[in-house]
């Protein structure tokens, strides 16, 4: 099933992106903000944080749950704990003025925390923490969305998929950089499965009667996915709910689920981000130091270090390849406002 | 194989260790850190943590690996990030000693990090992650040792079981919290399959060829565990590395190994630990919105929230039943000096 492909080139992403965003109701900081988001994703190889997720975008600004036109808010409640309030728009704009004065705290203090709320997340969250390294600085990142994940032990879904993001500076070359769901799976690749008729692992989710399956079917029609390490994961996937709900005053994934109007864009979440100077913390040598242990690490037979694709996809200057009939979509979405 | 058990009470666990640590060349502020430690592991039912690491601790008194007169050095770099030097002291007096001011800082400032060097870490992290629950705050805490596990596709230890505990206060109960190495299976409990002639579940170890197996035996001697969860949990461990060793300034695991001597005791390494304010960061509704989350969550069918045994074992007033022959070796530990 090969679909037909176009060619964009970055700039080209960026400006499909943005010129239907301005098209739907977004104001030019944000439009401009999403369209980076999508295009670095493109950029990088991620499909599906990119151009897949504009229709998602303008169903949520027709819809009226999102506004296009939010002006975030910052207060630095003290000069290490940073609340922005989203004011009901994008998170990409909420992260663009965000994450600069948390990289600035943390320099200065050695360890600082944005609590956003009030913001629509659609993307993955590297961004933000490879943003906070470029400055030579640790970044780690949570969020939340709506129920699709059953705690371990339960059978019915009550987490997000939950993911956490950690980036680590590397002198002159990409940071050391995770972005992982807590589900088994996502939900998404569950889709595929489904969709092509390949089994699934065990593990990886229930039924609609709650029994351990590996039909795609059953888990995507009804059933419901399953953290990744068995109690473990579910810990973890508790510890961001805790993190990017409860200490930063927004929904947790049951409660955006139920306040969600279900238009196919992105519900109101918590995100939280903290960001960690090791030079203050570790002192002057941690560079050296820490460089040798990750190039151990890589150099071990059989080790590959995460994001490393995505890096290595970022490098290439060819255009990207985009389906056509999503160019279409997006364009007819650009027009018909 | 029943063994024979002495019946003691927490304040008797309490002096045997302390008597043992003060005949081994502690002085009474360090004495009393240990016995603390091990004899809340005992009241709360972790065996693991509790008389049982007290030979270690001895051994390593008696090699002069560890200082029993160390007096902890604490440095504020900067209101938010604090570093303790332990100057090769136990871990147990250095915690006693920073925790409070870690948790000061976080209450004024929002967020705020400890970054424990020069210190050796011989018992669970819950203890401190629930010191900083006690206060009201977010606790977030992990530490690092020696290699005894493979990174997700290589077949060679490199990561220490890398363990990271969690705790959130919770009004008028203890904590969520969960403690939990990184690996696969402790190293301990691979140890009682092999003697116990047990299968291992798959995914939890490589024996000493590099190939998977379910034989603890060939895991116990010469092979290598797994990290949980595949490439995710071996991430998490990579993290854990970065922050414990990276970010403190002290040992990774495989320089743990490299400079430890092997007698039996812990070896010196990093722990860093981060406490967060809720009432700062999240706002005065904290409490009831992330009661809220927890009560559903632990009221959902086939849930169970970690930490709870042992919550439920620190009530009992009776006696702990301690294997004779443990008890015995301390008394001879004690008076053999």
């Amino acid at each position: 099933m090969m679909s037909e492909r176009t060619p964009l080139t970055i700039q080209q992403i960026y400006t499909l992106a943005e010129t239907c965003m301005l098209a739907n109701g977004c104001d030019s900081a944000n439009a401009a903000a999403v369209a980076k988001t999508v295009s670095t994703a493109e950029r990088d190889g991620s499909e599906s944080h990119g151009l897949f997720r504009i229709p998602g975008h303008v169903a949520s600004l027709r819809s009226g749950k999102v506004n296009g036109k939010a002006e975030p808010e910052i207060e630095a409640v003290t000069p290490a704990a940073i609340r922005l309030d989203g004011h009901n728009g994008f998170a990409p704009l909420a992260l663009e003025r965000g994450i600069p004065v948390l990289a600035d705290a943390a320099e200065t203090l050695g360890i600082a925390v944005l609590a956003i709320r009030k913001s629509h997340h659609f993307a993955a969250l590297w961004p933000e923490t490879e943003a906070i390294a470029e400055r030579g600085l640790v970044g780690l990142a949570c969020t939340a969305h709506t129920p699709m994940v059953a705690p371990y032990g339960a059978k019915k879904a009550f987490f997000s998929t939950n993911p956490i993001s950690f980036a680590w500076p590397r002198p002159n070359k990409p940071p050391y950089v995770f972005d992982m769901a807590t589900a088994a799976m996502a939900r998404g690749e569950v889709g595929l499965a489904a969709r092509d008729g390949h089994a699934l692992p065990e593990g990886v989710g229930l039924d609609s009667d709650g029994n351990p399956t590996t039909d795609a079917k059953a888990v995507h029609q009804g059933g419901v996915i399953l953290p990744f390490g068995t109690y473990k994961g579910s810990a973890i996937a508790t510890m961001i709910e805790l993190l990017s709900a409860g200490l930063v005053g927004d929904y947790f994934s049951y409660e955006a689920g139920e306040a969600d109007n279900k238009d196919g864009g992105p519900a109101q979440g918590g995100q939280l981000i903290i960001a960690m100077s090791p030079k203050i913390i570790a002192g002057d040598n941690w560079e050296a130091h820490s460089e040798d242990f990750l190039s151990k690490l890589e150099n071990m037979d059989g080790v590959r270090l995460p994001g490393q694709r995505r890096h290595k996809n970022r490098l290439s200057t060819e255009p990207r390849l985009i389906k056509t009939e999503l160019v279409e979509k997006i364009r007819s979405l650009t027009s018909d406002e």
